[in-house]
C-alpha cells in the first residue's frame, strides 16, 4: 500500500469509523471482480459508505492524498466498470446507502445510490405504478450504478434506458463538494444540463448519492407472444417489420438456435427449437390487446413465423423460459464467454444477423446470439475455453470483428453495458469512423475541470 | 462597430460571400426581438448560415476576434434567448439550413437545425409516425432552437421535452470544430454524455448544427375531454388526481375563468365560462379509448366537473379554442404582458393555484392562468400597460413572487420556456432554496472548457 494511501485511511478512519473501513486481503477479494468477470484487480481498500458525508469524506480525502477512487454498487457491470484499472485504487462500495422515499403523489420514488432497481419497482407496484428500465440483474443491481452505466433491459424496447426515467440527482465531486442538480418535478430547466453528464460516466466524473426517479402506470393488460422461424434473417425481418408497422412492444427480444439449444441442454428446460424465436410483449388496455397482439401475430406470420401467444401468466413464463434462461445457460454451459452489446439500426437486424452466422461458422466457436432486438441491441456470446490458446485468440478477434460489424452498419459497439474497461479499443473504432474524435477530447477537457486530480475510475472509457 | 467585428466581417464575406452577412440597420431590426417582446437589442451583424462551412466559419473568425455570436432560429424564444444580451454581437441565423431526411426503418428523422418542429412532425406523418414535442410555436419554431431551449408543449404531459426525443446530434463549437455525438441508433454509449449538456444550454456552449431525432407511430383514436369547474383548486384537484390514479393523457391543460373570458371577448370565440377548465386528450386503440375516456370523466366529475367529450375532430377544435385561443387573445387584449411558466409538484396544484388566485386580487392586475398542468406546468400571465409605472411595478413585482411560490412548493422556477435574460435572478433564488450553488460554478467551468474565450450568446443564464 502506497504512503498516500495509508495516510488517507489514517485520516478517514478518523472521519467515519475504521469499522466501514476493509483492507484484509480476504475481504478485498470479493471486489476484485465484477459481473464480467473477465477483469480482475483487487483493490487496494474499500469503504462502505452509510451516508452522504461517508462520500463526502471519501473524496475530500481522496482527493487530497491522489487515490484513485472506484464506486461500486453491487458489481453487476459487464464492462469491468467496478473493477479498477489502476493498481491501490480504493472502492466505494455506495450499496449500504440504500434508502427509498415514494411520492406516488408527485410521480416519482426517491433512491439512494445504493437502493437496487428492483426494489425501487416492487415499491410502487403496491400503488399501481412501476419503474420502467429493468436490466437483468435488477434484483442486486444498484440505482447509482444502473445510472452511472445508462442501464437498458428487456422493457427498453418501449421505455429506454435509464436517463429516460430520471428527474433530478445528487452528486459528490472529487474534493467532496455536493452537486445537487434539478428538481423533483416533471419539467424544469436549469441551462446546460449537468445531469445527464453523470448518466453512462461509469464513475469517471463524480459519485450518484441520490436520484428521484419518474414512476409510470402500470399496463392494464400484456399479451405475450412467440414467434418461431425457420431462418434467423427472417426473425430479424419481423422485428424490423414489427416496429415499421408502428408497434411498440414492451420488450421484443429475439433469441438463434443456439441459444434456445444451449437453455434446452444445459438448463434442461423444455423448449421449442427453431433457428429464430421472437418474444413480443403487448401491453394495453384490456378491450384492444388481444386485437393488437393478433396483428403483432400477423406481421410475424408474414415474415414466415408459427406463433402462440397467451395472457396466462403461467404459459407467459413458460413462452419467457428459453429467454429468462439464456444467459445463465450460456455461462454455465461454456468455461468463459465474451459478452457483445452492438446495436444496430432496426433496417440492418437481417445483415447483422447472417453476418454473425458467417462469421460464428468462419471462427467454429459457439455464439450463441440474443437481445433486445426491437431496440436493435443484440447481445452474442462468444464461448470459449480460455485455456486453449487459440480459442482465446478466436474468441478475442471475433469480439473485434463484431465490434467492427456494428460500426459499418451504422451502429454502435455498446448499447447499454458500456465501455468500462472491455470495449474501450473498440470504442475508439467506433469515434474515428464516424469523425467523433473531438467528442472524446471535449469529454476530456470536462473531466479534467471535474476531477482535476484524475482520481474518479482512472483508466476506464477514454478518460 | 467595434474594429474587431468590422475585421472578422471582411474576413468572413471572403470565406462565405458577403451576401449572406447583413449589416443595414433596416435589416438587423427585424432581429432585435424575439418572442418574449421584452428585451430588445439589436445586432451589430447577422450571417444567415445555409450550410455547415458558413456555421464552423462563423464560430473561428467570432472566436478569432472575440465576437459575440447569439443563435438564432426563428427567433421564438420565450425568455430572451435569441436577443442578443450584450452590444456588438454577431446573430448567427440557421433558419435556412433547413434540409430533412425521413428514416422510417430505422424510427428517426435526420434534420437541419433550422427546419420546423411542425415540418418533422409533419414529414413523418405520411407513414403513420409523428414528432411528439409540439412546441406552441411548433409552425416557425426551429429544432435547434427547441433542443438548446429544450422545449415542450402540450404533448408533454405524455410525452416530455425535446431531450427525450433526440439520438445524436452535430454541434459546432467556438473555434470551429465539429462535435459528432451519438449514432443514430435507439441505444449507444459514449461515455458521460455531452449530447444533454447542449440540450437547454440556450446557446451558450455552441451551435447544433444537425438533429436525429426519433419518431413515434401515431395513437389509433383520440377522445378529448372537457371539463368544467366551479372553483379553480377543483381543476387543479382533477388534474392531480388524473395523474395520481394512473392516467397518462396525450395532453392535459388546464385554464383559469380569467382567460376563458379573455379568449371570448378578445377574440371572439364562442367559449362557456367556468372558474377553471380542464382539456384531456385520451389516446389509446379504438376499442379502449373511450372507455377510458368515460374513466377520466368520472375522476373529473368526483372533483365537481362537468364533462362533455367527442372523438369528432370538428367538435374537439371547438373543445379547444379556449385553449387554442389563450396566448393570442392575452397579447391582443392587453399592451403587455409577463409571461410566467413555473412547474409545480402534480400534489401542489391546488395550492399553488389558490396562490396564484390570491395574488392577483392583491395586485388587481389581470392575470390568466393557463398551462401544461399535466406535467405540473404553468403559464400565469401578467397583463399590464407598461406605461403606466404603478402598473409595470406591481407586474414585475408579481413575476419574481410567481417565482418564489414555485420555489416555495418545491417546484421550478422554468419548465419550459428558459432562463435566458427574463429569469436569471429568479433562478438564482431557485439555485439558492435547493442548495445547487455548485451547479452554477460547475456550469461555469464547463463553460470555460468549450468557450474559453466567452463568445457564445454571453450574458444569459448564468453564463
Amino acid at each position: 500500500m502506497p504512503d498516500s494511501l495509508k495516510t488517507m485511511i489514517s485520516e478517514l478512519s478518523k472521519r467515519i469509523g475504521k469499522e466501514k473501513i476493509l483492507t484484509e486481503p480476504e475481504e478485498l477479494y470479493a471486489y476484485s471482480l465484477d459481473a464480467s468477470t473477465e477483469f480482475k484487480r483487487p483493490p487496494a481498500a474499500v469503504v462502505r459508505a452509510s451516508n452522504e458525508e461517508d462520500v463526502k469524506a471519501v473524496l475530500e480525502l481522496a482527493d487530497k492524498h491522489k487515490v484513485p477512487v472506484v464506486p461500486r454498487g453491487s458489481g453487476t457491470s459487464l464492462s469491468g466498470g467496478a473493477v479498477p484499472a489502476v493498481p491501490h485504487a480504493l472502492i466505494l462500495d455506495l450499496s449500504m446507502m440504500n434508502r427509498i422515499e415514494v411520492h406516488i403523489d408527485d410521480g416519482y420514488v426517491m433512491a439512494e445510490a445504493g437502493a437496487t432497481v428492483l426494489e425501487v419497482d416492487k415499491v410502487c407496484r403496491e400503488y399501481g405504478f412501476f419503474f420502467p428500465p429493468d436490466p437483468a440483474s435488477s434484483r442486486i443491481a444498484t440505482i447509482g450504478g444502473a445510472l452511472a452505466e445508462n442501464s437498458g433491459g428487456v422493457r427498453g424496447a418501449k421505455f429506454g434506458v435509464m436517463k429516460n426515467w430520471i428527474l433530478a440527482m445528487e452528486v459528490i465531486l472529487p474534493g467532496g463538494r455536493k452537486l445537487r442538480i434539478g428538481e423533483p418535478v416533471y419539467k424544469w430547466r436549469w441551462g446546460p444540463d449537468l445531469m445527464s453528464l453523470f448518466i453512462g460516466s461509469e464513475g469517471t466524473l463524480g459519485v450518484i448519492t441520490k436520484a428521484w426517479l419518474k414512476i409510470y402506470p402500470l399496463p392494464e393488460k400484456v399479451v405475450r407472444i412467440l414467434g418461431m422461424f425457420d431462418r434467423i434473417e427472417d426473425a430479424g425481418k419481423a422485428i424490423s417489420q414489427i416496429r415499421r408497422r408502428g408497434y411498440v412492444p414492451m420488450a421484443l427480444e429475439l433469441l438463434d438456435r443456439e441459444t434456445i439449444e444451449i437453455v434446452k441442454e444445459s438448463l434442461g428446460y423444455s423448449v421449442e427449437v427453431a433457428e429464430g424465436m421472437v418474444i413480443a410483449d403487448i401491453d394495453g388496455p384490456r378491450e384492444s390487446v388481444w386485437r393488437i397482439a393478433g396483428e403483432v401475430e400477423n406481421v410475424m406470420k408474414e415474415s414466415g413465423g408459427r406463433t402462440r401467444a397467451s395472457d396466462d401468466p403461467k404459459e407467459m413464463e413458460q413462452l419467457y423460459l428459453a429467454r429468462q434462461g439464456a444467459y445463465p445457460a450460456v455461462t454455465r454451459a461454456y468455461p468463459a464467454v465474451l459478452l457483445e452489446d452492438i446495436t444496430l439500426p432496426l433496417s440492418k437486424l437481417m445483415e447483422g444477423l447472417r453476418e454473425l452466422d458467417k462469421m460464428r461458422k468462419e471462427y467454429g466457436l459457439k455464439m450463441p446470439v440474443f437481445g433486445h432486438a426491437g431496440d436493435g441491441n443484440l447481445h452474442p456470446c462468444i464461448c470459449f475455453d480460455p485455456r486453449d490458446e487459440e480459442q482465446l485468440r478466436k474468441a478475442r478477434e471475433m469480439f473485434v470483428k463484431i465490434g467492427q460489424l456494428s460500426i459499418r452498419l451504422g451502429g454502435a459497439v455498446s448499447g447499454e453495458h458500456g465501455i468500462g474497461l472491455a470495449k474501450k479499443e473498440i470504442f475508439l473504432e467506433e469515434i474515428k469512423a464516424v469523425r467523433g474524435e473531438g467528442y472524446i477530447e471535449t469529454a476530456r477537457m470536462i473531466k479534467q475541470v471535474l476531477d482535476p486530480n484524475g482520481i474518479m475510475n482512472p483508466g476506464k472509457i477514454f478518460l
